[in-house]
């Protein structure tokens, strides 16, 4: 348990609290058929029938999404692109172009992130660090993940039909996107377009913020298998749960539920293995999107959802909603990635994880 | 001209002026044979003579180098990577496999960056803006590009021989690394090693800070020629420069020279006349990283250098220097990216740019 001062925003090794913690004022979620199927399939904003969302590929499919996310996200809070000071996004595509081509025509000044499947982690994570350290207003955080895209880009095309290990994920077709708003109603000093801004009002202002990070390391237990990421991402869903709890002062008591990206079945319970190892059990507390985004007898996914999208969807469609509601208090949001291309795989490299982890919290009237 | 209060943070659409402006308190350098070669060579701190830096294949090789660059950048300024509070890094590899590997080793709290050839100024933007809000004492900005894993990415692998044509860039087999350290010395409340860090003189920060950024957004001229990068990126540069300009109230005759990443010659030609549609003039204080670090007629690189580590490595060596002993007291460092991979190549679509702009000042004793 660490000594830390009040007020002060660092903690520990790897975690920041916010002393003016920002808001997610708004969010969107936007999937592909197999998800609108699935248990969650209620809570998604939008979604398409043949996963091309009218795209001659998959790449555009998804840049469609990561757009229609975006612009989803902006009109729930009344809010114009030009508005928004930076873009934090990112995908699992080579060279991030998902991205690229998703967010062009917003004309935002962006970020282009990678953190594998940790990627929403990552967006949330900096933009919540720029909008509480006063760079601006707005910021927005997308990432996605198309299931042809992805099988693609990792494995073999569709048209190969190849088999798939049980251990196997089932990449999420779908984009989310999430508004951060600064806790403070400071004008972003642009006199062209200021005197607009300071008479928009405060009433869509969620009840949920981003209280705190826990920023991520590699974490690399040598594990080689890329039909089997949750267990090459569990270290590091442990070692991040376990460095906030330690950084914070807190356990799996202070949240209501600890919420990792897309371990899957087969990740689960070597977390619950690794985080026991270290004193702590999290089994009553924890939920997984990938678990939560498919019916996994009915719908064959495997150990089930991963990919940027999955974590993000569901935060979106479903967390978040929960948050705003007060149902829960106080969750940590852990995003997991399993950091691999072809080529390291090819060349015999290991693969290694990292996962970011948001404190997300409900704020009372 | 924008009509700004002093001491605030934000500028116009796209910039921020620190109040605090974080220190880069050193930075290293690390080149393959040919860049040692090239009109820079003397300055680079580590160079090898086969470009695999005894590693067995081109993406280790540049894992390698970055591990390098970023040990070599520590050393020079006594601090442990434990010091460190975040990383932020970027190869342009398929999901920035070099980046995983090469800083893994290190155990810092890593974001993944992807800017294409822009990653550096992404890198550096990121760690300043942390930095500079008291997220920690000190950040780590780290980029590679690999003449050999580049070529096999987005293009040939180098057994083909393939033909270049004379507009083409040469990937710069190189990594830089930069220290950035928060201009206040308050703890980093982590009380296990708070004790020591305290203990840490201050002799050894530069005289260089990172005194703002303008964060640039995706420009779009709708070309498709990824032999021809230097044009892609051009209309990024000039909006990222020009958007500068604007949100400053400064021009060209505020800076000592205005450095972009890597138009080469093709690109450079095309940024001039853009910028004078504007109505600007910078051709008397413009370098272009890509020009400086070979010798055009004699190594044969065609239009210039490019990759990650082309600003990254001239910023480190050739640059900063120049800075820190007051030859030059202010200049914008202006990395430029081309937005493409095989696959957005392969299926049609257009190389949009991106550039992020530094300005770095020289700081009087």
């Amino acid at each position: 348990m660490k000594d830390f001062t009040e007020g002060q925003i660092i903690r520990g090794k790897q975690s920041l609290l916010f002393e003016n913690a920002p808001y997610i004022v708004s969010a969107a979620s936007v999937v592909g058929s197999k998800e609108a199927e699935g248990p969650l399939g209620k809570y998604f904003d939008m979604t398409n029938e043949d996963d091309l969302f009218g795209a001659q590929t998959w790449e555009e499919a998804e840049s469609t999404m990561q757009k229609e996310a975006c612009v989803l996200t902006l009109g729930k809070a009344h809010v114009k692109a030009e508005e928004i000071r930076y873009l934090f996004g990112g995908d699992l595509l080579r060279q991030g172009i998902a991205t690229s081509m998703g967010v062009e025509a917003l004309q935002i000044p962006m970020f282009g992130l990678y953190g594998a499947c940790s990627t929403s982690g990552e967006a949330l994570a900096l933009a919540g660090m720029s909008a509480a350290a006063g760079y601006g207003r707005y910021m927005l955080a997308v990432t996605s993940s198309h299931f042809g895209s992805a099988e693609k880009e990792f494995r073999f095309p569709l048209g190969y039909a190849n088999q798939r290990p049980l251990s196997a994920h089932w990449t999420v077709t779908g984009s989310g996107a999430f508004l951060v708003r600064s806790a403070e109603n400071e004008s972003d000093g642009d006199s062209s377009s200021g005197a607009e801004e300071q008479d928009v009002d405060t009433s869509h202002i969620s009840h949920v913020r981003i209280a705190g990070v826990t920023v991520g390391k590699i974490v690399d237990y040598g594990l080689k298998d890329s039909q089997n990421m949750g267990a090459c991402m569990a270290p590091a869903a442990m070692d991040t749960i376990v460095q906030n709890f330690e950084d914070t002062g807190r356990s799996e008591e202070d949240y209501d539920h600890i919420i990792t990206g897309d371990l899957g079945c087969v990740g689960q319970s070597i977390l619950f293995d690794l985080v026991r190892g270290k004193g702590y059990d999290i089994r009553k507390k924890h939920l997984d999107c990938g678990m939560l985004i498919y019916d996994r007898e009915r719908q064959d996914t495997h150990a089930g959802g991963s990919g940027c999208g999955c974590a993000a969807v569901t935060l979106a469609s479903f967390i978040l909603p929960r948050l705003e509601k007060g149902e829960w208090k106080r969750i940590l949001f852990v995003p997991t990635g399993a950091l691999l291309s072809t080529v390291s795989f090819n060349e015999g490299a290991s693969v290694p994880g990292i996962a970011h982890g948001i404190i997300l919290e409900h704020v009372p009237e």
